[in-house]
């Protein structure tokens, strides 16, 4: 259980990119106030569509008619509660996979205690950093800090406990993420610190990994996709910009370009 | 009735714009959360004032202080569904015009009830795309798919439909947009298939719309101005970048920039 | 009191700057829906970390950890004035210090009110136009005008009063800004013309004030060390972008990259 999962091959996310931009999945995005412009906007130059709704009786009649539904608490209020609990039970209902962005889980109270309730309302995905998986985990009641420097292959095991528990695919973003079921895993290399100093570049992973699980085939490996996706165009944008302003433009722009020749070169070491 | 309408002229558009520099119209938006930001950067960057006061008792006051208010539909909730009402009154009492972007009208149940009460009310302007005025109009219903394929041309005649039943101006907007008051009817040519690979350029459009209708002078013409004003930045901007994150700068810079020469220029097929 | 303050030297604005750099204080944005993104981007490059959090129980928990709190009330609702009052409790009770941007104030009646109500709350700076201070100090009930074009320095008496009476750091910006606590004041230079065709930069400005209230030193100092610090990233980016679309870009490269040559050089007339 606890050997290094190896790198995702470039060829196998060349394949999941190439199925998202033929299906062009619609994702309902549930997310935060601060990043629902970034987030769209990485969707539509990936080539999925999104839409926000956001009442609590049109969030459900939506999620029904979607292809994944986004949940992100960043800025939990009640009524966004509401509309979350609602859309999820909806896509439940009608087969669509939903995906759990648990930011700052473990260090608010109202936040932890709704997504320990939303993890056993089955998940396709979750996905966070190290603290916000532990804290979920439930491992980091045993003693474990919580912080934010917990680094990503220290919480793999309870990535995997968090997978056996919900049935979900995990990933733990870090400076190398980790994405696993369970049983099997990947890494994921790429990206740039340099993405730690733009807001919503974590938040619209978690909405581009649910483009990636409406997707058919297997979904571990669609999952570490979307992560590779996203690290392989920032860490080409970190390569040509000076700062984090003009990066966002460039990221975008890379989005829109990304190959499979760019997935199957550097960057995975 | 059915006759294709002609291009609108650019002398005609740049006397429009003229006149928006001059007074610099203060514009209430009432819009979704997803383009809040980019909305009020395209009102700025074309000299126009944008507000957003969405407390339904300031929306009330403000609307009477503004030049015209835009209630866009996107992420519709019971509050912002408050603050509009309270706001299309006040404005109507002061004699302001108000502009109706019914986004995704027709697809979900609760908006497409209140935006059909919302057109009793008496916008000065409608823009949507074909889909969303062909469910507005009520056309839809006799057998008429409303799926987002619908062409700009075809959704025409219930534009004008609409137009007669409201006294709005109504402008789908589509690869090529048609704006008509019922009898007479413009088109507008330009634009760039990039710019759906952008959130919020349709809606931009429409708060760029309500700037235009607090202006003097024939409405229709105003209309079609605002159209062909983003259509025209739009399409130099996808001439010149790579991608659709390089397009948003460009486009606004292009906003700042667009004169008389720009506008009798290409594109006015 | 009425001499003309002097410039802040550009040593002083560095020494604040580098104290930024190596705290990295955590900001609590409890900020207006247009600007949430520009924000958290403008204190991220430069090297603070913000964090938006929401629902007034949260929101005072996070208020009680956090280096800061950011109060602005441009999209003033009930739900957001509750936890608004919540947060600012904590933060006082944790000797955390808070600042008020008190957008449109004068303009509207419950804002106005709301804010009169906030200021009896011990806001350790507050940030605003000419019009927003003098509508705050009360004295524009004494027949001044309080439109946008009351220039800053006109506003210095009102804003020397505003600090007697609570005890803030008064910030007042507009072409040259000024920075008072009553006796001593700064005068802060630069900025440029097409800063007020970007929305968010007076927003964001008021953000960077709590990220530096919260170092330790002259508070004094540090305010208007601020300003400085965005009106010279400001000033940098205007010499070499054609519109205000390309402003924001290299206005956030120039936040991560300014440095005290920069602080030391031209713009400090």
């Amino acid at each position: 259980m606890n050997t290094r999962p190896i790198i995702i091959p470039g060829a196998l996310v060349a394949t999941s990119l190439q199925q998202l931009r033929l299906s062009a999945p619609l994702v309902h995005c549930l997310t935060n106030d601060v990043v629902q412009s970034f987030t769209a906007n990485v969707l539509l130059a990936l080539g999925a569509s999104p839409a926000m709704v956001v009442d609590p009786a049109e969030a459900a009649q939506f999620s029904a008619i979607a292809d994944a539904l986004l949940v992100n608490v960043g800025t939990l209020t009640r009524p966004h509660a509401d509309a979350m609990l609602a859309a999820i039970h909806a896509a439940n209902q009608a087969g669509k996979p939903w995906v759990l962005d648990p930011v700052a889980v473990g260090g608010l109270s109202w936040r932890t205690e709704f997504c320990l309730e939303l993890i056993k309302l089955k998940p396709a995905a979750i996905r966070g950093n190290a603290s916000e998986i532990l804290a979920l985990s439930g491992l980091s009641a045993s003693g474990r800090g919580v912080d934010s420097g917990d680094d990503s292959l220290s919480a793999l095991p309870a990535a995997q406990q968090l997978a056996h528990k919900t049935g979900a695919i995990v990933a733990i973003t870090g400076e190398t993420d980790y994405v696993t079921e369970g049983e099997r895993s990947w890494a994921v290399a790429g990206g740039h610190q340099m993405m730690t100093r733009v807001v919503g570049t974590g938040c619209a992973l978690s909405a581009v990994v649910a483009a990636f699980v409406a997707l058919p085939g297997d979904r571990l490996d669609n999952v570490a996709a979307a992560c590779r996706v996203m690290s392989c165009a920032g860490e080409r944008a970190c390569e040509v910009v000076k700062g984090p302003g003009s990066f966002a433009p460039e990221f975008l722009d890379n989005l829109y370009l990304i190959n499979e020749e760019w997935l199957n070169g550097k960057g995975m070491q």
